[in-house]
Parts: C-alpha cells; sequence; structure tokens
C-alpha cells in the first residue's frame, strides 16, 4: 500500500512519521538527533512496541536521511523505496505567499528560501530536508505544509498592526501566527466531536505546550490567532514572554545593557513560565510545587489569566463561541490546568465535567452535558494532518 | 469661599481650572502655552463666556504662573491669593509608591523627581509646577494626584509582565496604566446613573482620546487596564501602536537602520491611526472620509477591533460585565464610533439605543432600556477629581 512520510526538519535534527494512507495508519516514528554533531542518534519506533536505534556520527542531513531510509528497508518496514509516494514537510514560515499546502516545485523551494527572513532558524532547515528527500526519492510527491497557511483567512483588521502603514508594504510586518496545522486538526476534530459542520461552528483552539498559541476559528477559518510576527507573541510561554509594552523592553535593554540581539534571546528563551518563577520551564514543575512555592503559583495563575483573556478577547471578536478545545502538551494532559481556566469561564457558559476531565489519552468532552459551551480535549496530529495533505494533492 | 485649583502642568505649558470648593463650581479655567518659548500665550475663560487672552514671552514656569495669578486678582476673579486654600497637581507617574493622592511634603517630591525615570516628559514638569506653586501660595494645601494611582489595586497575576522576575525587584518592570483619575471619576459617576454601588459593580471604562485606554474595575477598584509599563501599550491610538509583537519592532529596526530610541519615537508618534491611514491621527478626519478612502477606513476598523478585543478580555477576567462607559474626546463625541463598537457587543447582551447615542454633551444612557448589559457616555472630569481630592485632603 502506498506509504506518506510527513516529516518535520530542524537544522540539526528531524522527525518524522511514516503512515499507510489513505488508511491513516502510523506504521513508524522516529527521528534523527544530533546531526552535524558526534553521536548522532537515529531511533526508530515500529511494529508492536518494538524500537530501533543506533548511535554513529552522522555529518549532514543526506547522511541521515539516507540512514533512516535504508533502515526503513533493514526493518523491513517498507520493501522498496518507491513504497514511499509523498513525502510532506512542515515549513514554518510561509508568509502571504501560501494559504494552503502545496505540491514543492522549484518556484516554491524559492520562496520557501526567501521566508527564511520571518524564521532564520527553521525555513533553511525545513528546505534542506525537502531537496535532501527530493534527491533521495525522486519518484515520489514532495508537499510543503506551512504553519501560518491556515491563518491566513484573518481579516485586515485582525492581522494589521497599528504601525506605519508602509512597514506592512515592504516587509510584510503583519500578523501570521504559527501552530496552523495543530489548529486546523484539531478544529476539524471538534466538528466530528459537535456532530455539526466546521462552517457553522466558533471555536476557540488553545494550542498550550511549551510553545502556546490560540487561535479564534469562525466558519471553518483562522479568524485571529495569538501569536503574532514572529512565535514570540500572545499568551505566557514555558521561556517566552508573549505580549510586552515595547517601551518597558528599551528600558530594560537600557539598564541591563542589552544589545537588541541579546534582549530577543531573553524575550525568547529566559521568560514566560521560567523567567517568572525563576524554577523551570515546565508547567508539570510548577504544579507539583504550586502550594509551596509563591512564585511558581504566580507563573501558573499569569499563564491562566493570559489564556482566559484571550479567549475573551476572541469570544467578543466573534461575537459568540459554540466550544473551546484544548490541545498539546498542557492542554492534553495537565488536569488541573484546564479546571483552572474553564473555572474562570462560567460567566461564557462553561462547565468543567470534573471526571471526564481526569480521563487521559482520546478525544474527551470535559464539559457537563448542560453546559452551553462545550470544552473538548484533543490530542492533535500534525503528522497526520501533513499526510492527509499529502493524500488530497497526490490525488488532485 | 475657599478656591481649589487644578493643575496639570507640563514641559512647555500649564492648564489650569479654579473651582469654588465644596460646591464644585468652575470659576475659571485656562492655560499658559509656550512657556521658555517666544510669544507665549495665557487665556483665562471666566464669568459668563468671559475670555482674557495675553500674549508675551515668558521665560519660565515660575514667571508664567505669577502672571496667570496676577492675572485672576486684576479680573477680580479672586481678591487676594490667601482665597486659594488648595492646590491639586496632575502627576504622571506614581509607580509603586503612590496608591492614591497625597498632600505634598518634601519627601513626596522627592519621590516625584525620582519617578521621573518612568514619565521622562512629565514629571519633572510635574513637579516644577508644584514647587512654583508651594512658593508663589505658601499658606495653600499641596496636593499630588497621580494617574497611576488608580491601579495600584491591580493584583499581581494582572500586572506583571511574562519576564524574567528579576526586572520586576530591580526596575518596577510591570504595568501602572494611566489615566487613572479619569477611569475613577467616570466610574463613579457610572455607579451614581446605575443607581447602585460602585464596589457591587463591573465596570469596564473606555477613556477613548488621542491617548486611549480601557480599565476593567472590580469591586470598585481598577482590576485591569490596557496601559502598561508605559502609556504605548494597548489599544490603538492617534498616534501610538498599542500592542505590537516585540520581534517586529526588532526586524523593521535593523531593515529601517533605526536606533531604539528612533523606533520608539514611530512607535509613539507616527503609528496608530496616523500610521496605518498615512492621513490623519484625528478620528474625526478619518470618519469624514471611511466611505472613500480605504486606509481610513482600515484605521477606524482596526481601532474598534482593538476595543471590542480589549472588552472581551476584561469581561473574561472579571467573569461578567455591568456596564461599559465611554469618555473622552472620541468616546464623548464620537457618535458612529460607539455604534461600531457597540454593534459588535451584542453577544454580551449590549444593545445602543441609537437615539440616545445621538445626544450630546450631558451623561447619557445610550443603551436601551432593555439591554442587559448597559452603556452609558460619561464626560470625564479629571480636574473635578483634582478637586475633590484636594478637598478630602484638606479636612483630615
Amino acid at each position: 500500500m502506498a506509504k506518506t512520510m510527513a516529516v518535520n526538519a530542524g537544522s540539526s535534527s528531524l522527525k518524522f512519521q511514516l503512515l499507510e494512507m489513505p488508511a491513516e495508519q502510523v506504521i513508524a516514528k522516529g527521528q534523527i538527533e544530533r546531526i552535524g554533531l558526534k553521536d548522532s542518534i537515529v531511533t526508530i519506533k515500529y511494529g508492536d512496541g518494538q524500537k530501533f536505534e543506533t548511535i554513529e556520527d552522522i555529518d549532514n542531513h543526506e547522511i541521515g536521511i539516507n540512514k533512516l531510509l535504508q533502515s526503513l528497508l533493514d526493518l523491513h518496514i517498507i520493501t522498496d523505496f518507491n513504497e514511499i509516494t509523498g513525502v510532506g514537510h512542515r515549513v514554518v514560515a510561509g508568509g502571504e505567499w501560501f494559504n494552503q499546502s502545496v505540491v514543492v516545485t522549484e518556484n516554491v523551494l524559492e520562496k520557501i528560501d526567501r521566508l527564511a527572513e520571518y524564521a532564520p532558524l527553521h525555513n533553511p532547515a525545513n528546505a534542506m530536508g525537502i531537496r535532501v528527500f527530493q534527491k533521495l526519492l525522486p519518484n515520489a510527491i514532495s508537499v510543503a505544509v506551512f504553519d501560518t497557511a491556515f491563518h491566513q483567512t484573518m481579516p485586515k483588521e485582525n492581522y494589521l498592526y497599528s504601525l506605519p502603514y508602509q512597514y506592512y508594504t515592504r516587509y510584510g510586518a503583519r500578523k501570521y501566527g504559527a501552530h496552523g496545522t495543530s489548529h486546523r486538526y484539531v478544529a476539524e476534530r471538534a466538528a466530528v466531536m459537535l456532530d455539526k459542520p466546521l462552517t457553522d461552528l466558533k471555536l476557540i483552539t488553545l494550542h498550550l505546550g511549551a510553545g502556546a498559541s490560540i487561535t479564534a476559528i469562525k466558519d471553518g477559518k483562522s479568524f485571529d490567532t495569538s501569536m503574532g510576527f514572529t512565535p514570540l507573541a500572545g499568551i505566557t510561554m514555558a521561556t517566552r514572554s508573549g505580549d510586552v509594552d515595547p517601551s518597558l523592553i528599551y528600558y530594560i535593554q537600557e539598564h541591563e545593557k542589552l544589545s537588541n540581539a541579546e534582549m530577543l534571546k531573553i524575550l525568547n528563551g529566559k521568560s514566560g513560565l521560567l523567567g517568572i518563577s525563576s524554577i523551570s520551564s515546565d508547567m508539570r514543575d510548577l504544579l507539583d510545587v504550586i502550594d509551596t512555592n509563591d512564585h511558581a503559583k504566580l507563573a501558573i495563575d499569569i499563564f491562566v489569566n493570559r489564556v482566559v483573556k484571550y479567549i475573551g478577547q476572541y469570544v467578543a471578536e466573534m461575537g459568540g463561541i459554540d466550544a473551546i478545545v484544548f490541545t498539546a502538551g498542557i492542554g492534553e494532559n495537565s488536569v488541573p490546568l484546564r479546571k483552572m481556566i474553564i473555572d474562570k469561564l462560567g460567566y461564557f457558559g462553561i462547565k468543567l465535567d470534573e471526571k471526564q476531565n481526569e480521563k487521559r489519552g482520546s478525544e474527551i468532552e470535559i464539559s457537563t452535558s448542560d453546559s452551553a459551551v462545550k470544552a473538548l480535549m484533543i490530542p492533535t496530529n500534525e503528522e497526520l494532518m501533513i499526510a492527509r495533505d499529502v493524500e488530497t494533492l497526490k490525488n488532485k
């Protein structure tokens, strides 16, 4: 049967899933870590809980991907490279050029390269992954799936900043958002769970992981999202600040004698839950000590406050709300966090079912049956969404 | 009868009102403009529509204030300096030191000087005004009324940014807000209009002028506000950007080769309605051409969008809403703007009474009688609030 590979290539790592399509069955998944460093690791999980791991120096992506494909053969996961008929690649920045997934052509690749300006750490690695797979699997269709594409439907008054307009025309200075594939996936699943057409729903999807973003989805389209020109904006994250008064940032820079690049590193890497708590960027660590450590409690309170405020924003902006959807690391796994958030949303008619909220794993409705607005927990699955996009484009 | 002067001293101008207290009657008001420049102007309006104006070089605040007081005598508005028994001064930054108005002592003045760090354009001028009045009216009580004081009741999770915590302890890096005297005044009036104790109400007060801020008022206290460490943050303003992804600002700086100081000037002076529309910073100009100019319309749409989003945030954060209150230039005078905003708030149970909305001048309930949440228009009166605080402290 035809197999599709969903790929997320980073600068020194690469994650993949191999799915049987259209059956949507994951037959292998894994990663290559420490590409370009000593003791690189290739891990493949497959079959009935089996795991393959090898440690050797992998100098570049081509060697790594070759090793990965060869291992799939050796492990009899595939019998021929040609079984992989499609490869879908996560690409972080799609700018205003891409409002949906596309088959990768030379022209598309060139645009992805040019968009590296917006995602200097990610797009070049994404493009490299695409090029290597194109070389090693020349017969497979190659598809780019953009993190930003889903948000291209936002109305202009929602995506434009209140800056001099020429910055938009000159530099594309606007809100692009991120996590689009995840928001799109859980929105589609929510419609199924609610048994209503997605186009009839007003949803707020909460992708709460180390990076976190909140999206307002109206008529099946992204209407607004909390991340901005970059993933720094929006709510409090593991180590990112989210929204801050820009004047304050300059003020801090002046007093701490920090360059813009240094400050940006602090805003991205030393702020958020880590910055407030001074303990950990991991919500689980903070929850563990919430009763004994004031700073951990404060970090959690601020996180909840920002989530609640964004939900309120989007209810107002959409003029209503049918359901909120929790997904990603914290959203899927943190029972207490979901409770803290929902407990503050009683005014909007959301009532938590505490028993349901304590279930784990699969898709769960965590609001009570008489809750006017539903709350859902839906594990995200960006790889499946990527594979589906490959499938759609393959059959076009 | 005892008279109180409410003073707003700027670096090159000074506005005042003279009120008879406790009657709360304005007996004169006016300003000194172009202090330190050629052809300075002193204007005093008094009596039954009478107006006094003189143009002469005024080298400094002391000469200007002396001229002003002397003119009050000459015009028979007062018969003796000692009639002015209190002077209340607007002070922009009160930091965490001042959560209410205070009688100015040497210690208070020193703190106002030190807080100039937070408001370098305003606090030094405010302090100068205080010193000159103290010298010229040594028998009058001198009171400082802080723009930030009302917001000192915000809970920590609302005022703290998601930045490394040491920036808060070292530099007081937090949200202070502004327009506190105005938000406090209209909240008190709203309670009277709604005939309920202020402490039982959840209000959202919209101070929409060239500078604009929105405040959530719960239990009679400021619970959250849209301006931040400085008045740059929050909603779109006449020339200020409001909230922006900090990464984007650095990105623009790099491409436009702008220093932090230059960028900050653009964010404060060339952004907002002016920046988006490229036409005008004045909402009236934009409304005039809304049907023919796309950029004017876009600027208005963005302004309305941000106001609606902040209202949603605060409804969520307070867990409810009893009334929204419009005040300041745009809020008091722009019939179409109020309509555009309220038309988007139907979900919260706010219904506009179009006829009421077209009335001008005094305090008006602009929602329908069956509107679940009320909408009010209340002209702000910071001078009266200042005079009242002087009166309160005088009688302590």
